[in-house]
């Protein structure tokens, strides 16, 4: 018995959301309105939610109606049916306003995946003390995503801070020549902080999911094994 | 007041334990046995355990009588008074045979972390059958360790399978021009699978950082936000 | 004698039907309508089929009237005196839909060089089940072309269930940042299943063409060394 | 019922010959040649025959009594069993003659596997007239592996000769620098022939391995579709 | 005494002809057509020619009357006084049409500076009959100038037939995942073919200064050292 | 009138000290003992003080008597008779213990060139406070040299905290896969701290060299332009 | 207390001047000219200047009325209140007409921030006695910033001649395939001048940042240690 | 009729000397001392002089009688019957003392090939008058081979001075972190100076016979096209 929906040019795994505790989210890049409505409908009427990242304004206009678009995330959400709520907030930390879209796309994911965000913006360790200011805003949040470009160094400064897993995601976006985005990721692959984890370049989208992964784990009720 | 032991040569930081929940680990390569044995004295007196990586058996002689070298590996552990068990298990899974080295890094520090550990071995994507018979073992897992050289490719299928959070570890052993890592380092950072996250190439003392600290985060009491 | 056409600015190939088995293909890109016409002119009289790939539509208005043009794949197509049909069917094995250019292309080539072919779609090792499931589609197939972005993981999982040829081709298209195709090309070139071969980024007319040398090579008659 | 021996510390792919039609190869670099032999027996038991790769001399000494090491080829072949003879001839081409532990790798899988190899050695397009020369040993053959260093321009010029599936080699040694076989991995990935596909850098196995699923899918009787 | 005009925007250095042998020439890329004419002024009335590269029809509208457009080579020249004739001629040969931008700026930079050129498109190594015809016309001239994409072959095999000096461009034009021309440059900084020398991806201008130095010291009279 | 001593194997460039305000000194590296002791006599018969970085204990025994060997730094020291004190401090501060040959480079470069040094070893940023701490130490220097690998962020915090120049030296020492500095490199190039300047990796005598020309510009008399 | 001011989209380090001796620029890129608008002004409150790089004409129409474009420089400059006047000046050298939008970013911001500034343009190697001259009107200065793209060849030439402290920035800017700067970026990273620092491609701002911080130590009175 | 010499384990290129005018050299890296003496004894049977390049002492032992080895050069040479001696002389400009294996691999070359060779060494650009005093040694010479590592400046300021062809050698030898040459390569690429021309990394025996080349078509009769 197949987990997926076959639509002739995608086959929609809308088992995911059963495997994996998450649903499959749509990526909008280069799809046409036509075949991205397609897809959202069959998500969201097996999931009862949906997204699409890297979405357009104008891939907006033919989708259901109950669908919102967020700007400066560039997604595409429909929540027919929330997914549950869990317990425990995610702290989404960046380095600058450049970094913007990114962390609107990780908000937008956590918060359509059930979770409540801390959002802390602007923090780049150039002025250090702001930085440390955010530690008191972080402790009670279960995971941190930070988010930052150029020399990708502030995961590893929030990171020597706290006790909590820290998900880094480097960013193209951003002033300098950063050979889009490969000095922060470099940066953070190196990190001198013990435990922090990486995704790709600008993705904010997997590091919502695996935040959600570790928010989910944490609030599942446990009996032994 | 500071956090760290001044030893004129380094800085230990001591205060780590208490601030990220687990202890600073020596990295041997390059110390001399009269160093590294001062560092791990004074990791192991004020934390009670001390852990070195990528150390040599001849960097261990010189080292505290109840220290044990992990010859696969390559670490020093002293465990004088063992830190607290968590309750929920770690599964490290690994592509073939090659990768030994580095799950046994993961294994040694998640062990000495607390954690305790299913060790899957040599299940790559080549015998898929395998791969996915791995699954039953990992479900009562609360976090995954995956390892894998060449094109990096299991973490993708083993989480694509389940909704733990996945850490995957790209290493640089292993047959045919993997560059050195950066072939499965890239496999990784671009896996169709959503939320899996990426430690440096080798890297499984960061991998089982990183897992414990979700594994910590799972287990600790929690009364609302 | 010369086995090929003088058009002054070029120097068609028109032997390579009877050296190579295939006639040459013209890469529209960068040629003026015009050039493009000739060149396919010269080849379809001395072949009785022509292609061009990476071709636009503005690009086939001033081509001969029996031309078609391909969208999605992006080739033009003449096919006056179809070439000698195959026995042997070929698989083209697809990891997403953002790949559907890249297989088109390879499709519209194997036709034309006389293969049948059978499309499987978006199988992706994200969704291990449906890659398993392509198995028995593939089976009957002599050659298959494996056609996948991001970290390029899915000739590998193939390769390991079969005992075909594996072609396998990269493809630039995706998401996440995979630079441009080469995570999934070192992927690739790394696999883990012994005996995948490997064509350039997006190459899907040249693994095509590979994959026609083979299975015509099946179809002929032999009678010993 | 699994495929695979469990050797505690290695799950040995013997069903790999049933599934692919060729048996998996152990890759002899790190191993213990305690090890290595407990592999080889393994495997040499199930399918008859066994063969480890990139292996030493000393590696060889504890091996079963049947087995014979290939000093240049650099491999341990134990045939206890013979598999079946291929009716068709693959040809094993190379540029220059520090491409010889490639090759030798090509030949000694090739006829393991049960292949008749045509040798035709240092034949780079620098004297062109031998490469042309090399033309009337390729043409009975079914498949065509070229090896080649430096700038990798010899597939190039045998694809444009001929009607055979042609795989490419880039080899790592030579002189100039190469960039460990960079620029001859590249240049055959841009061969300007079309239809050559290419394999790892020193990859002498990988391509034998492909040329023989090619070679043995033409040998198979076939009753159509 | 200086050797240059000062332009207050520009040092235009008008005693690059005295000496080096040859003229400066304006690379006209991002340059204002008011600019670009004032330097084009300096030039040719200092040095009788002037030459203009990578340069735009619409640069060339506000140039002084006597200049001409090549279209094809991208190149504004102005030949008022021309150059003293050199006695030997010059070889051109491109491996594929798409070379032809790079083929035209190195054959009009060639003409102004005096030398003769013979002209030899579209005899890449894939049709290696149409490479070894051209030997005949290239043993007349005193330098080769070879030009080609992709894997950038073509200097390797005309450096193996002949006994002149050869210059080899790689071009960014083209098919297939070229890197932007990297492939067709390692492979010719890695030529088998001893002797050839490489200038930067496009450089058909620095190829042909290059070459007419080269040329100019051959029509030299020398009575001894 | 030439300002080097021409010793036929080398033309030491005995003047720059005259020219420059700093003395050349002596790369060690492949040179032979004889080789190197004849180029440190020329240098300190002219300057008064020669130094050879790189170097080995065992091409220091030949040299001249009033030498000593820098162990940590690899330097030999000749200082017959001492440059000018420099009237201002300053800083050499680095990330980690492994830093210590490079900043030991610095140390001798510096001292041995006038300046006085305020060594700050290992207060990198995954324990931010001891970063922060170092701050009163750097205030009253003129120059901050901040030396550090893995992913080089110490420079932008320590940049963001003080109004004095900082040298930024990224090393390839350390663990974890930092690619031998390149990460460190581009973190340090793309520093979110504006006005940090970056030498090569592991140029500890460089940066050294560049901090002396700042500090001994400070020093100097000046009055008015 | 906060030494930053909290606008919403942004934490403008207000702090920076007093922190570090110069004031933070605005990074226009990206920005909406509303929100470049609030930080200007935010920025112009407390310092009395405020600059924005990479800016565009457009983005310039809705700041403040002082404000000024600097068209070559890509700058918004709103000087109100003068920083104090620095004593020393400070050269910025180019070596080709297309440095000219980085040199006058550095140019634009040395003299926001109180430096004089000789400009000596186009003086690159190929006409090095052009270069040589430029020597005494470097000579007074107390820095030297020194923008070159190609080669990058300038510095080292620049910094052998002279006892002034050079800090070099490569620009993206320029003919041939300079792969974006690498090359010069690094040619300036290897420099045979000792001495020389390097700030990332096209940083004309961040040169002038660093240059300013050494012009003020040189100038601020100082009563020893 | 072959032109090459077949034995067995190579085909010797004996034919070269007939069409390129240069015999072919032998790369004796890798190669047995009995295999080097056959080759050698080959080539200079049939071509009075041979060559074997990036040779070891212990290779040269068992080479016939009247070879010599160049140390420094890295070359055995046999001498028995010398090429005809050519008019003119050939410079070779290095710019340090460690550039030294690479300018002998070329002068030897040079001279068995039958040039004069002018060696002009340690003059790179940081004592810009050292490199400037090197012209009038240049100038009586027909071509001109630049070797230097770092950035590889040297040939840029060379060719702005003369009128002479100049080769290009990048070296990997040096110090600091020249990432093995590539720095050097891409800065000479990039040469801001027209017509410099390039070979691959340390290969000053591919330079030499490129200006061989030249240097016999400037020596050799000539009647008219």
């Amino acid at each position: 018995m197949p987990d997926f929906s076959d639509l002739d040019f995608a086959r929609v795994d809308v088992g995911r959301l059963a495997r994996r505790g998450f649903p499959e989210a749509a990526f909008a890049e280069g799809k046409s309105p036509d075949d991205l409505t397609k897809i959202l409908e069959t998500l969201v009427e097996k999931n009862g939610v949906a997204l699409a990242t890297r979405a357009k304004p104008n891939q907006y206009k033919k989708v259901i109606q109950d669908a919102r678009f967020e700007s400066v995330g560039r997604c595409i959400v429909i929540e027919r049916k929330p997914l549950p709520r869990l317990p425990r907030k995610i702290a989404v930390v960046s380095a600058g306003t450049t970094d913007r879209p990114v962390i609107e796309e990780a908000r937008v994911t956590l918060e359509l995946f059930g979770n409540s965000v801390e959002m802390i913006q602007d923090v780049g360790v150039a002025g250090i003390h702001r930085t440390i200011a955010a530690q008191e805003l972080i402790d009670p949040c279960s995971v941190v995503i930070v988010v930052a470009g150029m020399e990708g160094a502030l995961p590893s400064v929030i990171a020597g801070l706290i006790s909590k897993p820290v998900i880094a995601v480097p960013t193209s976006i951003g002033y300098g020549a950063s050979f889009g985005g490969i000095a922060a990721l470099l940066g953070m692959l190196n990190s001198c902080a013990s435990g922090v984890t990486v995704v790709n370049i600008d993705n904010g989208f997997g590091a919502a999911y695996a935040a959600s992964l570790i928010n989910r784990e944490i609030g599942m009720p446990f009996s032994g094994q």
